[in-house]
């Protein structure tokens, strides 16, 4: 029921086609959505530049086309994460503007260029091997509007790499930090800044890495204040997190 | 070594005093603060209005005495987490302001009241055993300039207590979000909003909640993708971000 | 031994073909089914509509077939979880009826469609991703003889379309709840309704999930108090237990 | 706003003080409580014969009276679960007739004696250290208004205890099953039965029991699938989920 | 160096080829096999009817070939562990009598048939399932010299299968129990026997099984006190204990 | 039902004072422990010289006095694990003849001193803290009739203690193993005899033991066949299985 | 900014090029490389003559290549490790002397074969699965200039074989120990010397191993004090911390 | 039996009043002991100048006093760790010189002062709660004959005061480095040095730092190749290992 359906109820009241016990009856069963409550998640996107996000994993090529043809037609820019090749073959079809960005597998459909975030976002990652998650943070953040920095490959153990870059870092308005192993990186990070600082562990290592869960709970016990963890891997949360900061 | 020392040693080397080699050897050496580097983090305190926290939890009352009489000394504000009355009642002796946070513990002495924050933090929590940490993070908010506004006691198996507060709710810049036991609001939370969700676990709980672990593992699994994590009971952690979120 | 068998060796007895210590110590090594004990066992499916259960994994096509065609002379409902198209070619050969649920790979042989249950079973499920463990619960209840109604895709990051559901959901007499990631769904859905929840946690998620552990930890946790869980990806013995409570 | 305020709000827009748009708004941001949203929980207490729980851990005695002067106006009956001999003299004094249960800790005011449950609720439990979660189940499912068997200290390693009482647990519409140490007690219950089992870890036992978490796995994974589990040492919910069952 | 050369090397001695000096020094480095301390090592198995075992996993047919074909010179039996039909086809070459069984992968050459185990040793499983890891058990008891019983599918949710085969389990000097889920089979299995039970947990079970751990855990906790374990499908090491122990 | 019980409802079946039908439904509904099955549960402990164990922890000295009294009448032996002095001034009064055991707090009252065991069962442990519970399977094995030895504080850090007490461990029908820590203990032992070793991991340590998780994870991964492992500091089980064997 | 151009900055001060206030902001920012802090990296493995180490997992030959052609032209020494014959067809292409080393695959290219071990590397494994992490180790110490022993197949369940090599072990200047499932090696190991042993737990074993977890706890709980660890399979670590200690 | 007692034998059996066999036998039963063997365990710590160390914990201060008592008979040196001032007060009786380190609790009795370490050992640690941690490896350090520095509260997020002692790390042999919470400090100090690490994690922190593991798993898993690891809160350990090394 939307606003139409609403005035509509309130005229036949007023007309007297519906008594008073009746109009409170329907009102009070009025669906949640009727009041305008679940248009705000559909117009959300929309309104701020990101309208849909598909979560590749466990959906074949051809369900990510439905999905994604049907929210193109509404959005103005789509992202869809952990995906292959095949599929960016269908999506290019649709849109041949499409790009895939093969280090994490995410296939972008960019037609709203607008930057909507005030200041920069740096992605920063350890090894070499936590790229892909720390591309995914990338190119979240960029498709929701942000100036980003990628700097990749400064973990601790070459504390120089990562000090040499520490003007970049301070013109951040928040970092996005992503590392496996030890996840050491986003205390020192934040312990060089005074801005919000993303971490997010990766399941990159072995042994008693435990698929990141000793990223994950040093990231969580980090000495540095600034820091927020999201889950391992989740390079798209941070992006996303850190657009929202970033606004 | 500060500025004017570096200023020294440079007229030095101008004045013939020292060679060109002697001069390189003595900045080869410099050490990192006379650089001006550690002045930003001796610094930085006072210029973002909130100089120095200490930690409570394993600290005698003199301990805590010794460290806040220096740190008053420098600090308009200061912030001691976790304490308790008798050291209050030291702190009371450095600055007669300073204010005791019963429910959580926190010890306040706050001298510049300037709001730094641009817009309003929401501080929400599930149960009322969740308030210690959720206050935390209110007192940590507030002394660090941002106006706040508390939403306790809104668990999720009552959805309709949050539901009615939606528009505080989406009032908000950012939202700290307490929660114990299933640690399931962030994800409710999180999914109503548009802006960046702190969570919260915390060790409330018995049985199989481990101390707060399923909590935090509800939280870093959250299906909404606004929502970033902190440390179990680490209510100052997200009191902290938020303030540096909402600058 | 059944009852005739019994009342064959009490007639035997009576005609002093045995005597007395022979009779007692038959009766003594009697298995325990003759006391019609086991009786129950044999005889409670065909008595409840529900005749037996093949769990699928582990047994190949062959085995299965074997099984199903001793169960299918003497039952009149079938349940076989997690199969695959092969056994299903197999198992039509024995019944033309048999059915395919292609969604959670359960073979369904149906002969009795009585309704036992007294009231509707409502399957409810979060993700899309968590469809065939919440299939699994719907196919057990209506071969069961349970009215059901599904309620797929209402996880709680867009509360709105679950509680635009929400008459359906207090029209249930037991409510199957599944979800994977951080499992808060049952904690809403319990907190909305006065009947028991079956909490289903899924293996689906990813990082930090540790393959459900995190959702079945969230639903022990539940501020609900009408939830109980069952193990992980158990959609059958969920669908089996609201049966039984429906009874 | 309750329908008495709904019903002057539709009569001023009826009689012109209001026009159709501040009708809408108006009703847009109707709080849902005012729909008689929350009022089925304000209510549902007093219509299902058990008022309010106060959940005792955590709380003084003071803060527990509180609570129970409140809640003792409004409603029938009250349980304060894991309370104290102090507690309970201050209880006493809002109702003469309060009860202590000295096994569990539990406080009952019962003033509605009516019977609800349709059927027999047996409570089962494994050892003698398990009796007070037992007992707590045993109480709740009492004050909730059911006729309850209890049914202690027969464990699995002597099984013939529990055999013996084969016809009790038979009559039973519903069983709750209390174990600690390896928790085998529903297994065996739940292959001799054709009702629910909810099944209640507790946390006796030492050393690898790890304080419930052997008794709780052991249950999730058992082998009857008329089984389902609450959180370890949860009696008073498996009495909560026993009774909606045996409604 | 063996008993001759220490012989030798006294003769020295006495002879005064070597001084008393040089002999305390040879003796002081003598390495510990030359005591006859490693004989005993090698000459075990022969003395006890069960020469060396094979752990077939991480190795090439052709490597335990290589170690087999030396073993067999030597020992009277020999059997390999969790092996394949390919290392089959080559250990025949060998010795033609060496037979595959199959359910457990074991491969057996069994010359010496000497009963050697003073009672039965039962070995009861609970799921069709657990049967590859109880017949391991069963194979490696037999190859040491026992009589067995093989008790199989007799799980705790159908208890009077169980039951109606306790006169096997009491004719037991010793019992392996096979058990994979909640793992409960050996605390009813132990309750009933006054002889030593062997627990096997298997890795049957999915979800929160967690690969065994559920079952491990329940029989390091049983509440049975004839009750030890072993490690998560180690049939072979039940088999083993099982065996010295009825000699 | 006894057997004469049996005999008679036999007779009046045949003396027609019941029908088939009546006497059919007696049989259905015999008692198990009619059939002498419970029985053996009642004179187990007499028959074998050990009439019954209280376990200490959780009962008052009260509650153990009322179970001792009642045992002391009917049994010849008995043994009170993790008690204290209070619990033996009281059992004192029952028997003069009581023991209390400091080291690991048991009470022992021993009326028939037979010795029921065959061979020698040693009691090992590693380190001085580990004494207690090895002292319980000492104190538990020697008063269900076994010689038993002692030899502690030879953990493997100092493999020449092990290893000069060879032969008093090669004369060893059984070996109970005790160690905390990294539990190596368990497995030297094992590979130096070729008789069953039970292995008992104790709680002693600190950091990453976690409580006697490492050494129980030790014992049970053993690379020693004969080894078979009891739950954390159950010195009792381990000392009870021990006795078994020795029969 | 190498030390030239630093000079030059100071030449251009002394020559008023820059004034004070420039030449400060400069040296402020001058990265941290400049200071030859850096280049102590750049250049620490050509000084210590082990130049590079490549960690293969997760490259693809082509990137190995890559990398190694890069570094063979500055250094003298390359080690990749877990690597496999594709990539060494490869990089034989850039140095014909490259050799492949199959039992841990890894990959060496030896120019500079100086001795810089001061003393004897003993590496000693428990069971021939642990052997590829060992020779990994082994292969390690080599190309960083030391002298080695290895020592396998000693595990402590037949403790004579390592007792009989006492000798060599005693040579040692520093003992890496290497052993999965119970982990125990170092134990006994650590107590036979008065050198540093690093303990390697090794993902071998099943069950209750947990992929090295129970190894890698045992050693971590050692009781001998000259024990420390690295991560499970971590014999590279383990070969290079050996090299510095023996330096 | 000692070097006099094999001469002793020798002469017997040259003399005649051996025979060969008899000789043969006796030496075949020679204690380990005798050979030598456990004298380099009874002498090693006189030789080393480091005699024997006292775990503290779970010992009286009369066990305390009563062990210490007879080893400062034969040592120079004593190492009391973990322990309390009332000890202190008994151990002084002994030897007034004994010296109490309250940071940390140990108590040294320190007769030989020689330095034995050829070079310096540095000891640094995070937080000021990881002090205790790191006093225990630098007294540990100190009485086993070494030169060291201290260097406390320097962790990761204020980075620059480990970097402007940059120069005294690199003038050490071996480093401790002791940190709790997500114990990065050992990656970043390995990163700078080319000397062995060794990583202490402490139990310092709350939450998801489960009592040290998270600094535990951080450090294993450490990107710096010279990093190896001891157990939670084991400075001892540490200090002692670094002692070895730096001889």
């Amino acid at each position: 029921m939307d606003q139409l359906q609403l005035k509509e109820l309130l005229e036949k009241f007023k007309d007297g086609d519906l008594n008073l016990d009746q109009t409170v009856e329907s009102l009070r069963h009025l669906p949640f959505e009727s009041l305008g409550y679940a248009n705000v998640d559909h117009h959300r996107a929309m309104r701020q530049g990101f309208p849909e996000v598909i979560f590749g994993p466990g959906k074949t090529p051809d369900q990510i086309y439905g999905i994604a043809s049907s929210l193109i037609r509404h959005s103005n820019n789509v992202l869809i994460t952990r995906s292959n090749p095949q599929t960016y073959e269908l999506i290019k079809t649709l849109d041949g503007s499409a790009v895939y960005h093969e280090t994490c597998g995410a296939i972008t459909v960019k037609r709203d260029e607008t930057i909507r975030g005030a200041g920069l976002i740096a992605i920063v990652s350890a090894g070499t091997s936590d790229i892909p998650v720390a591309d995914e943070a990338a190119v979240t953040a960029e498709i929701m509007g942000n100036r980003i920095e990628r700097l990749f490959d400064v973990g601790v153990a070459g504390i120089h790499r990562l000090l040499s870059n520490r003007e970049l870092l301070q013109s951040a308005r928040v970092v996005v930090c992503v590392a496996g192993m030890e996840g050491a990186l986003p205390s020192v990070v934040g312990g060089l800044l005074s801005v919000p600082v993303i971490a997010v562990p990766t399941s990159i290592g072995y042994g008693a890495s435990f698929n990141g869960l000793a990223a994950l709970l040093g990231m969580l016990n980090s000495c540095a204040s600034n820091v927020t963890v999201v889950n391992i891997d989740n390079g798209f949360g941070a992006g996303f997190v850190a657009s929202l900061i970033n606004r």
